[in-house]
């Protein structure tokens, strides 16, 4: 396999073609930004960590029966994965306050919501990828309501699986972001990354933030984060 | 019936007490607010004509078999209403873009949606009304998935109505904001008022904007744009 012309570079990620017309090489930067890329960084190993624990995450999703682009990884910062036509649209899946929601809401951080909340975002930096709901999204043709039910119910799954898995971790899943995309024969599947990048991770006992809140907060630490996670991964993995 | 003491005062309107526990005087001022509040002024007439045409399309809400606080029109800026407990979410119903949603999506105004677009917002001056979406109302505490329901049908319900009556007028229905509340039997009824400040209406043949945008955006003859209204909906309702 020939890792051929760059097709895509975003904040955090590069996407490289293949002799493969439906697979594509991503490699992960160390560059971190946040604010809708106001604030601008660099976290030490983060490329190479993000690799290693999406990679683990989506192995460990697809034995579960969720459906990704992921096939392989190739090296401590890239990873092959199927090409997908990414849906324009963020899914945010909160358990807890936080972040946006928290502000848009006016409420504390780390309130536990008796229901799974949904934020649909519409991926377009220009307007800082503004919360929408299903009905902007259809008015949009970035999805139909048939695929958002479909899309709810993917995030809703690959939640259940990853507030256990993390719970193993002794880490609280506060809230994540994924990505969606179609791939050649239009199915739905996960696409994109799960990293300390995309999900915020609190742990249990002292309700330390050990996710991308580190860098966005200027809390320190940011580097030791990322490897935490990664080694708490490992060892509930036995990899 | 006896005018009692005044229980609140918003922006445009003012709710006092009567000897009866389960009815309220709702009293229509001149003042108008834009962009929440940051913009304030005051518009001749404009209390008279929202009491008139509240009046004309609750009365006909009702001959339609929707169920609406309105009870009877007291004098020019006056109306006896049931007092209800207002779910404190602001439900605003589009049929084309225009206004906030054509902002946060970055489209013209004035496209033809495909779909209803219902957007829900967190009645709550201090963050801006935020649009959010049923999951945060359920975390709120403000309705209940059920209750939601509910909501989007009395709405769509009101929708139907209202397109159809503003046609008859040579009017194009773009969108309107409706609260809604429970009566003292719990039952979820519209309340608040549908007049040119909560409705966009555009003229059919000549787009002329004839609602509160034109106090919003400074484009002049705001209180003949509601005397216009005002009086194409008393031919059409035979009145």
């Amino acid at each position: 396999m020939t890792k051929g012309a760059m097709l895509y570079e975003g904040k955090a990620k590069q996407v490289f073609e293949t002799d493969n017309p439906n697979e594509v090489i991503v490699r992960f930067k160390d560059d971190a930004t946040a604010f809708n890329a106001q604030k601008k960084g660099s976290v030490d190993l983060k490329g190479e960590m993000n690799n290693a624990i999406t990679t683990l995450i989506f192995e460990y999703l697809n034995t579960k029966g969720i459906a990704t682009h992921f096939i392989k990884k190739l090296d401590e910062r890239e990873q092959l994965v199927k090409k997908v036509n990414i849906i324009p649209l963020e899914m945010v899946v909160r358990n807890y306050s936080a972040g946006s929601m928290a502000q848009r809401l006016g409420v504390e951080e780390g309130i536990k919501s008796p229901v799974t909340i949904f934020d649909l975002c519409y991926k377009r930096d220009d307007l800082g990828d503004p919360l929408i709901n299903d009905h902007h999204a259809v008015f949009l043709g970035a999805a139909t309501y048939d695929e958002l039910d479909e899309m709810y119910e993917l995030s809703s799954d690959i939640n259940d699986i990853l507030i256990e898995l993390f719970d193993q971790m002794n880490i609280i899943l506060i809230d994540f972001k994924i990505e969606l995309g179609k791939d050649s024969n239009g199915k739905i599947i996960l696409a994109d990354e799960i990293s300390p990048d995309t999900c915020r991770l609190w742990d249990k006992d002292t309700m330390k933030k050990l996710d991308k809140d580190r860098f966005r907060r200027d809390l320190g630490e940011v580097t030791e984060a990322y490897v935490e996670i990664y080694e708490r991964l490992k060892k509930v993995l036995h990899k």
